[in-house]
């Protein structure tokens, strides 16, 4: 039974100051917690509500929670839709630590680097398509929107279990550490040369830079790129979403 | 000066059934108006804060609202707030008509077919990337969420102009023609073959069919099927966003 302040609590995690006080948060909805218990996350407590235990996915997931000893239990409607963030709540919310990733130190072979994404599903997005890819080093300017934000994390769909490091670090720091070690600073533009005419030598060692949603990236880190890349489109419209630009350029980087 | 009458009428555009008895629907923000006028859209009337019109964008546009003599008018903040549906309103709203598209009587030869996509962002974002690789068709069984929702046509960012072909058309018959004609009907699925070994013949006609974001393609549309294709990526990762998905197989099919 959850009493009120666990509940209060619970909730408290919605916030960014609560997370980071708590190093936990929430993850909701069926297909969410699914692929977090396939990324063997460390969850500590899971509440849903009858219907979702008497359905398909409960009773395929019981088992698991079993089998893990993650604690379980059914909660009313009224509860679980008051720890929820989302209008479509599942009927199931689990709370899990923030995972602890590798110290940054040197800059990894492939990584990307979120310059100013506001929005939370276009975050969460890019994030779910980098772990798709095999990109396990983001990280992002300290002006992002907060990755552990209940809608990223939904549009991640367990992303955030995969990554080795997940950093917000200053443009100077970790692009000046690419720019030191000779590595490729890839910017995503419109402005740019078409992706199709990029020649990476084989092995060459890269991050891609995605930038802010209305006025894309920003001019300090501008300064760092050594191939500023598009997709080319017909005239007329503006540019690409960017979790969709990122997903086609780290196809192109990736195959 | 906007009547009560006016604006109750106007806010009515939010819901599907008013938009399809007015036949007009309402574009919000200022990237997707200024998208709307560059894609010559006809609007007929636009409001405005003193804030928006005072703006960077509102002194680039006014001139252009005069050149094309679309009425605007400033209005307080209060009405735009109440006029709109995103929390995040930049002060602007404009009424447009419901584009008049071609009816459709033959397969065209590079076309979407969208099945049961409910979330407007994929929805909207599916738009927008089709309308910058230059896919002008665009079919949709009746089950997905409406074209004209605003959060869609926010997304979408003005591709509603773009494209020849808009609408709604069962299986069996968009399907069947496409069939008749022996043209190519790409699924795209995360058991199909990997995109990269699909050889299609130069010229040859195609429509790819996106499936719900948690089903799938339908069981019906299915059986239409002449290749499925699969955008390969690491294990662990249950699937990629459609919209992210649908990106890079038109990037790929269209590049």
């Amino acid at each position: 039974m959850l009493s009120s302040v666990r509940i209060k609590q619970l909730k408290s995690l919605h916030q960014k100051k609560f997370r980071r006080q708590e190093n936990h948060f929430l993850l909701e909805g069926n297909r969410l917690i699914s692929q977090a218990l396939s990324a063997d996350a460390p969850l500590i407590e899971v509440w849903m509500t009858q219907k979702n235990m008497d359905s398909d996915f409960g009773r395929n997931n019981l088992q698991k929670f079993e089998e893990k000893k993650i604690p379980f239990s059914v909660a009313p409607d009224k509860i679980i839709r008051q720890m929820s963030d989302s209008l479509n709540d599942q009927g199931i919310i689990a709370l899990t630590p923030i995972p602890i990733y590798e110290k940054y130190d040197n800059p990894p072979s492939k990584a990307i680097y979120l310059d100013g994404i506001s929005d939370p599903g276009n975050m969460g997005t890019i994030l779910r398509t980098a772990a798709w890819f095999g990109i396990k080093s983001i990280f992002r300017t300290p002006e992002c929107v907060d990755p552990f934000n209940s809608k990223v994390v939904r549009s991640a769909m367990g992303a955030h279990f995969y990554f080795s490091h997940f950093d917000a670090i200053p443009e100077e720091k970790i692009l000046g550490d690419y720019t030191k070690a000779g590595m490729e600073i890839l910017g995503a533009d419109m402005n740019g040369s078409p992706i199709q005419s990029l020649n990476l030598e084989v092995d060459k060692r890269w991050i891609l830079i995605l930038g802010n949603e209305a006025h894309g990236i920003g001019e300090l880190a501008q300064t760092f790129i050594t191939s500023t890349i598009s997709i080319p489109g017909i005239d007329g419209m503006e540019s690409l979403n960017v979790s969709v630009a990122g997903g086609i350029l780290l196809y192109t980087l990736t195959s």
